[in-house]
């Protein structure tokens, strides 16, 4: 029997680029064709979602605007043209919200980069509020044997991670030099990087996050504060560089040096987006030394699967908060003043 | 019957960085055991010996230095060592002197980067004399249908972009743009490039070159000087942006410009060594549109071999204007003026 | 104004595996949702289009069954749910009709092994008839420049060859041996392998297809009649063996010489669907030489339109042979008794 | 202070193929200027010495000969042209003994597949003996935290089945199907897919290797026994096919099935070299499922130092029985009636 699907719903919503985000009643949407409607269960919250609330990126949402894209629940209805889910399937909302499937980025398998691209929580309402719509394509499939709180941030910050392990071309038992190894992504990306083989290099500023990263399987823990010659303390922890540098902190300085230390011919990669923030290096080193730089922009379908189903394997522990939806605000703040721990992941029924 | 070899011979060299480079007589140096001794015939001038001279690089040259590393002549003595080549062979003398093959990075197929390699006209006497040194191993063997004097640019500046093309990942009926692309090594790049089936887009400043640029084969050329907005008018002539850019010119703003214009998802390649130079790029939008920057350094043994055979097919040709040995100081006077047009060659025996 | 569509329409139909093909007048097919209603120009005809009729093949069509799966001409109705494309545009029907854009293999970009994919002239009837269905994501878009007829061949013969190409891992400057290269499919592989910068050696039987294969950009001919060292002569001619093959002849005996005298570490790519045919391969050499052999299936959406934009770059001629709708059955007989010169092409209104 | 070394030593060998092994004195060998002297500490048996002794290789051993080419020890010799390595190393004796690192295969980073290569154990004399001769570019360093005896076996089986894996392009998360499972290649060939972050699909014959493939990391194990119909058996073990297949068994038909049941776009990797064995595949299924196979041919000198980092860093335990140089015909004969338990490891001290 199908569940009662109510007329309007709690949402967190703010009005204008910064304006206050309030919890409102709001209408539950209508999927269109090729739609879903989704039941979130709970979302994480996503340094992203405070950028686009603040208008921090040079892409704008389109208020008013209900924020979050790393929702999970189950379908409880779907457009009239979908066929690939159905009613009852556990499923996840994403960045990436609606494809087309059909511009040259999408034929390549890079759907993450369509020309025509919808975004949850920028461009379509995201998973800051109870029932949410995603395009059939785009809705992941949740395991049935995962936590669905625990599945919420791998939609974003894992998967994200996940693919810029990936993009890094590091192979197993070569290592990865993981900036801001103990935040959020980074305890992702340490775990990620230990489950696919890598050896990891995990560098972050004080000596309290070196239990938390070797718990999580680095190798090896670089204290930036104690290190005033990251470069060369780098090089020689991995007798020569790492082969890749997952660059997840936001500071500039760091990036730069990742350039410099990371091995020959080796790859780094960026995979966070600050505000504002330049990316340089010298080109005479980066030519002789045969560097790469590469952007690592979220995660394909496939990508999100594959991430979704190393959670299920046991392999990744997600460090999660569970908040209500009312304390978007109190966590955007603290988010602000670096004083997160762990993700937050919002409960949007309380 | 074996070739005389004198005692001495001639070279340009300067004994100090920065002095003067002077035509001298200095003995005809002993090949070791895994040595081979080249009878220079003509060798290429490059930026690179220019800034080697100057010491613009963080490398510095062994003084006195006779510079030059795109030499091609034939072997007159081996060393004790020797058996893949033989005396009578024609020989190229490249930036790559001599390699260990023993690395990681030899055993990785990137012998360029050794971590024990010699470099002609830095570490080691180049080409800019009569007689010069090279290990067996880092000889290349010179195509007995081509014209000495041409083969020269091929030994660093021609394999050079080509390998620069490859690393670019741009395939067959794909865009490439070339910054640069009417001075010396963009010239070679617009060949190569179509000989590999790749579509080009030529980059310059002025509309001279024009026509030259689309002789070599260049589909479209864009004249930065009447296009204020590079990066809209690149875009809009490649439906999207090149998949690929080969970054040759020096300046760093039109690489700035090269890692907006290049298609989402496409590699910027950095392929000359510029005084001073940095690179800088946006974060966000590195990320976003999934932008690979990277440094490619010089050729492989390999990569040699294969422009080489280019050129032995016909596919290339190399605009070369030959000189007499002691027109060196006149080139570099040139070079800094930006006004030496084709590839200087200097012939070493005038 | 939008053009009148008939209710019926003349089509080439058979009943059962291997009973007559008739051209009878059967009804226009509506569009589901997510289809286009195809008005058909020309249609070529593929040997597998001979193999579903005789049921050569494991897999077997849906009788009554029309085939055909390199159709083309323009859309004249679209399905409600259909946004990518419009009523008027050029479009062409392919073998992969449709696709899920959901499963595992979509994902990763290979939908032409999508798990829930039909196929014209199989599974869906096909492009001999004047009015043909396709779904609007698997449509190829016709470039604008390109004559009709000729583009027909490109959409399976075509596409299927260049993507082989691709498979086949030859980079340019390298050579790539075609088996069966004077064929339809041969013939257009060498071009395309030309214009993707390879060296090509066709291998056909018969002094005859030399200057063809020649004429066409094959640097090499080698007529096996002559040659009963066919290893041997193709190994010397390429110096070492071809670094990738395309097997494109059907019988058996070439394809375990091409395993035999591919280059050490080259490729050989299979690329059509012969009846009952097996692979046979020494597995010592096989391992003691590092070779592959690889089956390519087909094209998927992106290599079809880059090998449509091959053909409107002017880079591949397509040899035809336009002939009416009612000539089927003569050109299936012709193809059994290998008789058919060119492509067959199809004018469906004659 | 350096060691002495004797005029003769003991050594297994036989004088032409297929007589009888014997325990002989031989001379010492001098090492060439290209070569080390390794007193040889202890030799795997591989089943490639086996058929080399009885000639069941297209390509024969040199006789009188010493077989083997596991051989660790420590480097007593060295010779005038040697640089990269000391008197006093830790090397090993691998089955490549000399490459000229100059031709095309060597410069691609091939050199396992070098034109010049020399053999252990077949060109030249093996590590069946006390005192081995190979060329210092081709000794491998072994690390200095391993037993010998149990690195003895990484460098041929240990580091072929790595170079394998790498080779089937299965990547982390995704799984491999190893047939053989239980054998000494197999044994190896699990541990390293385990560490590789692969999933693992052991198939054998019989119940009594399903505690030993789990044990050592495989997930599920396929009783060749118990599943007459094995292609279904092993789909639905891994939900339509695994990614990869390592074909170590060395009969014919598992081969086959194996290009049957991998899945769609999946590798099929052949490893070892059985004697006279034919690689069969259906062509139609082998294009319609693009399914790759390719022969790997054992390990370069960057794989086998990779896989012996695997080994130090305490991922891969090798089962071996330590027996007398004088027990190898023992061995051999154990092979041939497929009762060798662990791989053989001789003492050739004793």
């Amino acid at each position: 029997m199908a569940e009662t699907i109510p007329k309007t719903q709690k949402a967190a919503i703010f009005d204008s680029i910064g304006s206050p985000i309030e919890i409102r009643e709001i209408p539950v949407p209508e999927p269109g064709a090729e739609q879903v409607l989704i039941k979130i269960a709970y979302s994480g919250v996503c340094h992203s979602d405070l950028h686009l609330w603040l208008g921090d990126f040079p892409v704008q949402g389109t208020c008013p605007l209900v924020g979050g894209h790393e929702g999970v629940g189950h379908i409880v209805k779907i457009g009239s043209n979908v066929t690939n889910v159905k009613v009852g399937d556990r499923a996840g909302i994403k960045w990436i919200n609606q494809t087309c499937l059909c511009c040259e980025y999408c034929k390549r398998g890079f759907e993450q980069n369509c020309e025509n691209a919808g975004h949850s929580g920028c461009s379509i309402n995201g998973s800051f509020q109870q029932y949410a719509l995603i395009n059939a394509t785009e809705a992941s499939k949740i395991p049935d044997n995962v936590d669905l709180a625990t599945a919420a941030p791998i939609l974003c910050a894992g998967s994200t991670v996940y693919r810029a392990l990936k993009e890094s071309k590091v192979q197993p038992g070569q290592t990865v030099a993981i900036t801001g190894a103990g935040g959020g992504l980074g305890s992702m990306a340490i775990q990620f990087a230990k489950a696919m083989g890598m050896r990891v290099v995990a560098i972050d500023l004080g000596a309290a996050k070196e239990e938390h990263c070797k718990k999580l399987g680095a190798e090896t823990y670089v204290d930036v504060s104690k290190h005033p010659d990251l470069v060369e303390t780098v090089r020689k922890a991995t007798n020569g560089g790492p082969h890749g540098v997952l660059h997840i902190a936001t500071a500039e300085k760091p990036l730069e040096l990742a350039t410099q230390y990371v091995r020959t011919r080796g790859t780094v990669v960026l995979v966070s987006l600050p505000k504002d923030a330049q990316l340089k290096a010298d080109v005479f080193w980066t030519v002789f030394r045969a560097v790469t730089i590469k952007g690592s922009y979220i995660a394909s379908r496939q990508d999100t699967d594959e991430a979704l189903d190393f959670l299920s394997r046991g392999l990744v522990k997600v460090p999660i908060e569970i908040l209500p939806l009312s304390s978007l605000p109190t966590v955007y703040d603290r988010m602000l003043k670096g004083e997160q721990i762990g993700r937050a992941v919002l409960d949007v029924w309380k």
